[in-house]
């Protein structure tokens, strides 16, 4: 997608396959830097410090990471050490691991003399299937905006971040945003800001500005009113996982804005890889809900009137906070799943197995 | 209610009637100050800048505020003036006007020689009325929880502050709350922290924890989650209006969380002084919703690690914020509305007109 106007993917090799550029997104939204990532180190700490994130972005990153440790030695104990530290700068993403476990297994068929364009070449493999794939969900969800667009502004609310920078490009919930943008449909946007990280406000927001998409940011709060008032005419949101009922469990908040949908009688569509529908996952009441630091609900970042970014309390000392992470929506509040294989109707997904092709978390 | 286990109000004369006491809202929740107030002027500038708020609230200190006027020139002129003064000070609040022109219209039918002390006395009274309605709207709300109590841990769930900090005493949504805790019930309060304002994550947070009721801050998104885990066991909220069919305008989210009551059978009660009911307004589509300032959304107020409060924005420079202020909760998604003479059920209030003691805003 576009930053002052110039392509970029949120990850891409130099052109000697040396090193790795990333966008720093702990900076964002108020500074955009790139970084250039020149060692096996220097990677487990970009994903570790979250300078690289959301699902399958970290692993392309991940498998750039085999890419670099294979400059630095390519022998099989190294490739090992390589994937262990990488899996372990995020031990839950099992999209990480994924990507780490098939450059492994990729590389060690290989003999030690090839294995350095192999691992680049296998590693920018992972990172086009993730863009072909985020192209595919763009268009299957553009052929339903298409089907409803009515030649006026049409008002598509999304809630925490499932863009282009979390994933190599286009993103998720957002790339039919984008397709249907880039195809001279006229869209806006409601961004929920998606407390507590803030995700929508700063990641959202800041890319779709970049790419030119109006849009507004609202509360995590307005979005049920905004329905009621007439003001959005669908909902697409990310998910994180989506279980073989249809169940859909996506970022904390996600619920509450499928039941305004439905009070509403507003489409509410997830957006999401098929390899995140999970057959072995008979519903949602069977996800663990992570819960997460309190402190990120305790604290927040921003920046200063004269340009500080910093962090700061905005609740009493004497008060603790809880900080469910996730939330699952039922089936019977979605519309559809738009995958990169079609929109499957939720009620629908046992009977239709998914493929297998790359794993989120 | 407590500060530091000593019995507050929100505002108190001191003995001798020559200067009127309040808490610094505006340091809340990192530092308790109590300023003392000795002029019109004074009460003029703390209304305006929100030191005090809450509309009954606003209403005791414009009513004290008449009283110092009255200490300074107590003619007809001047009682215009500061009439004037304090209705200008916060313009679209209803209880303000309404106190000030109840204590004007009471002291102009005085001799100007009696006029001081009666002024003190009519404030004094609007106080303590305030105190009255809020400790009956505790008591009936007191018996609902009595009825579903199990002898464990009660959870309640409230949006936004309609806690004593918002009036003179007691609050409206949290008087059962506290009435309980004091009875030595066992409650537990799931604080929304309500953005964009955050009144819930400041105000109600720090005045349950000056009190000594156990709370937990959450997100906005966080509650939806909550009662699908069976964690929540009733929602009481404030309101700023009632209409006569029994439509709720709260705070914005409101909805999204009797959406979520409602979804999981859980009760939903909104607690009010009786004229808080608008009989004249025949349904919620009838309330024209404030659009506030984006700058509410952009930037927020915090304390840094080393003790600064200061102001940071939290979205991208290039983007835009939409912020409705409130929303309306349809009567069908609310259990019953909590008011000093009683609890109605929402269907019954035309039928039951209200009394007119003191309007809220």
């Amino acid at each position: 997608m576009h930053i002052n106007q110039k392509h970029y993917r949120t990850i891409w090799p130099d052109a000697r396959n040396q090193s790795v550029a990333i966008i720093d997104q702990t900076k964002l939204p108020f500074k955009f830097e790139i970084i250039q990532i020149s060692s096996l180190e220097l990677m487990v700490k970009a994903i570790g410090t979250m300078q690289v994130r959301g699902a399958p972005l970290i692993g392309a990153a991940a498998a750039y990471g085999i890419a670099l440790a294979m400059l630095e030695e390519v022998s099989d104990e190294y490739l090992d050490f390589a994937a262990n530290k990488l899996i372990q700068s995020r031990p839950t993403a099992v999209n990480l691991s994924w990507a780490v476990n098939r450059m492994a297994n990729h590389l060690r068929d290989i003999p030690a003399v090839a294995r350095v364009p192999a691992a680049w070449k296998e590693a920018a493999d992972i990172a086009d299937e993730d863009v072909k794939q985020n192209q595919m969900i763009g268009q299957h969800g553009f052929e339903l905006i298409k089907t409803s667009y009515q030649n006026k502004v049409m008002n598509i609310l999304t809630h925490c971040n499932a863009g282009w920078l979390a994933t190599v490009d286009y993103g998720t919930a957002l790339s039919p945003i984008y397709t249907a943008h880039d195809a001279g449909f006229k869209i806006h946007v409601w961004v929920d800001e998606t407390r507590p990280r803030n995700q929508g406000a700063s990641l959202t927001a800041w890319e779709l500005a970049q790419h030119g998409v109006p849009h507004t940011v609202i509360t995590d709060n307005a979005g049920g009113h905004l329905m009621q008032q007439g003001l959005v005419d669908v909902v697409i949101v990310g998910a994180d996982r989506v279980a073989a009922n249809g169940d859909v469990c996506n970022k904390i908040g996600t619920y509450l804005k499928a039941l305004a949908a439905f009070d509403n009688q507003i489409p509410f569509y997830a957006a999401v890889p098929s390899p995140t529908i999970d057959q072995a996952l008979l519903h949602g009441g069977q996800i663990e809900i992570e819960e997460r630091n309190a402190d990120e609900v305790a604290y927040m970042q921003g920046i200063t009137r004269d340009g500080q970014i910093n962090t700061f309390r905005i609740m009493p000392h004497e008060s603790v906070a809880a900080n469910p992470a996730f939330d699952v929506t039922p089936a019977r509040l979605v519309t559809g799943i738009i995958t990169e294989l079609g929109v499957f109707d939720p009620a629908q997904i046992i009977a239709k197995p998914a493929g297998n092709t790359m794993p989120t978390s």
